[in-house]
């Protein structure tokens, strides 16, 4: 008989997201003649720029034929693309990587799900609240229940302290999804400094480090001294270059960092990773990786920081127009998230709902990204810069 | 202190294909002269067919624009191509199934490694022996360690027979990889039998079933009666439409499979893997699903059927003259794969090392696919009509 892993059913079913669109359907299906407008999922809305549409014009044309046509490709990715990640993403901040230090993946999540599973599920982990919900699922899917959560609030300005308990994983978002706060450089190295202390591992996710603004934050964590030897970096091409449909996404695991067998033996989780992705993944398609490169040319850099820069103002819109209205208002200065605290002691949900059904307007309830995100709410800056506007407008008519 | 999952420490460290590429590269870059023709690992040559590239380019144009640019699409795929594969794929042979159970994905590996994680690890595994050895990977890594292998063997027409030990997972590949065999509806319906009376569940792995040529040979698990209440069906485009390098797949799970908790309860496995995958994966590119919708226009299946004729040939050129010239050869019928016993009582390592150093002929060693592979070899179909000439005639020299 067929046994189910009984730890998938301690996920619960309404995953997030899901349930926002389901919610945001049903008001549409009884009120037709309104536009909902939403700030809710994180989805962009510009369309790709010019040097990626015609890499991949030219990629598809090599696939047509026989000379130039490509299959199976290693899984770790082409070194065309790893060659310019290496070069324009860390060579200008001062950290060196190995080609076979960076893998390139179809999308974060996979690689965050497939990093759970390196790790024994004894380790107890460490985990912001709030944050991107599906780093606690991939857990609790695998049956790793000791879970301590750094708790970000307005008291310490949404940077979780050290915590009082051993954590043997980490994980940190910075810029973090959903409060839009980023992790400065003295805050950082506490951290590393932590786990180079007690052997842990951070698994960093700085998918949102192109919407850095402030000076003392650090993109990457390898600019801390030491983070090559406790740090794996998740960075995706979603966000930054609009590839939220077209899916690449790459993976720093650099070959200083260790984890350890019950009997304190060293493994690298670089050849762990390397061999676990052989079995369980199959590359990223030629054509994506093509188009990933083309945003290291020299038009490819100046159009996405153009599209980055199109959504920053609007999250600068969303915040200083919310803040003249009296709403309390963190983030949307290094991140597009803006995290609003929900007035008049309302919870999460009863605020989306409010906000949808009295004025047509989608968010993100801040208590699916844990606990302590109950009583905030999330506004994304990814809409068209009209659509943006119309959605404050209404929030701010809704409480004047 | 981060422990690591000591399951994955059980993994050989030497991936098949990998030290396939090893061994070859070093031949080659001690004998730059010669130049090296295989028949080894399993990856197409023929371009893409044209209703593919045009469906391709049309969908990196929409992506150009913001009125059809698309962003995060659902998880589980898009509609056009899951009505495509229902109505092409499986009414053609009077399978009903619904929407919300083909889910489209980047790969069969990514979700053949899903699968088993939605599963108890104190399930016990019956896998076929010899067979693609990421099944066996994936479950060592998951740590779940009762494995009851399969024989298949020339005695038995490497057709395996029921086990006598109860198993509860399934895994049947059929066409099978390597051997080239392929199950018979009367030998698969005793599968369905087993499951059904025994609650187990069948991986159906059918990535080759368009190289079927025999007509008694279902071409679906879900032509046996019963099967949609025990199987979940794996697809690729990968070899049947030389998507190797586009990544593209689809796994059909039925709504009226299940598993079972310790108390029994049955538990939708269907609505578990939607779950799943709404934490773990982030749905396949845009483009490369409307490639995959290409194919299934008129002009679609008449081009991608030739290539696979053109594959065939091949196989049916391989195996003949191996014969011809005195080998024991199999498969090769409803498959890309030609499944040789190897001459004079040598290893399947020895056989590799002797072709590759002699005549610079690659090929896979059958004892990567099982213990029952040793002594045997596979040569695959995908090279060019030129190339698999040129192999087959050093071979059968070789052996004059």
């Amino acid at each position: 008989m067929a046994r189910v892993n009984e730890e998938f059913l301690n996920l619960k079913n309404d995953y997030l997201f899901s349930k926002i669109i389901e919610k945001t359907n049903e008001y549409k299906a009884k009120n037709t003649g309104i536009e909902v407008k939403s700030l809710g999922i994180g989805d962009v809305t510009l369309p790709l720029v010019k040097p990626v549409i015609e890499a991949m014009h030219k990629a598809v044309d090599e696939m047509s034929k026989k000379e130039t046509f490509r299959g199976y490709g290693l899984v770790q990715g082409y070194d065309f693309l790893i060659e310019k990640i290496i070069k324009t993403e860390y060579e200008k901040i001062g950290v060196t990587l190995d080609h076979d230090e960076v893998f390139i993946a179809a999308g974060t999540k996979g690689d965050l799900a497939g990093m759970v599973e390196l790790l024994s599920i004894n380790n107890t982990v460490g985990l912001m609240d709030p944050v991107y919900p599906a780093y606690r699922d991939m857990n609790i899917m695998m049956g790793r229940d000791k879970i301590v959560y750094l708790k970000g609030t307005e008291e310490n300005g949404f940077i979780p302290e050290l915590p009082k308990e051993h954590v043997d994983i980490i994980y940190l978002c910075s810029p973090n999804n959903p409060t839009g706060i980023a992790l400065n450089r003295e805050q950082l190295t506490k951290w590393v400094n932590y786990a180079r202390e007690n052997h842990s591992i951070i698994f960093y996710d700085s998918v949102y480090e192109a919407f850095i603004t402030n000076e003392n934050m650090p993109h990457s964590i390898y600019e801390i001294e030491g983070a090559k030897e406790v740090a794996v970096e998740f960075r995706s091409y979603s966000k930054i270059a609009g590839f939220t449909g077209v899916r690449c996404s790459y993976t720093v695991v650099p070959k200083t960092l260790n984890a350890y067998t019950k009997d304190n033996e060293k493994i690298s989780i670089n050849s762990l990773w390397r061999r676990g992705q052989s079995t369980k993944f199959g590359a990223a398609s030629y054509i994506v990786q093509r188009a990933a490169e083309a945003i290291y040319t020299e038009e490819g850099q100046k159009e996405i920081k153009e599209n980055i820069n199109y959504y920053k103002e609007n999250a600068k819109y969303i915040k200083e127009e919310l803040e003249k209205a009296g709403f309390k208002v963190y983030g949307g200065e290094d991140s597009p998230y803006i995290w609003l605290k929900v007035p008049d002691d309302m919870k999460s949900w009863e605020f989306f709902d409010k906000l949808l059904n009295e004025v047509a307007v989608v968010g993100t309830p801040g208590v699916g990204f844990g606990e302590q995100g109950e009583g905030f709410f999330r506004l994304t800056a990814f809409s068209s810069k009209e659509d943006t506007e119309i959605a404050v407008s209404r929030i701010v008519k809704l409480f004047k």
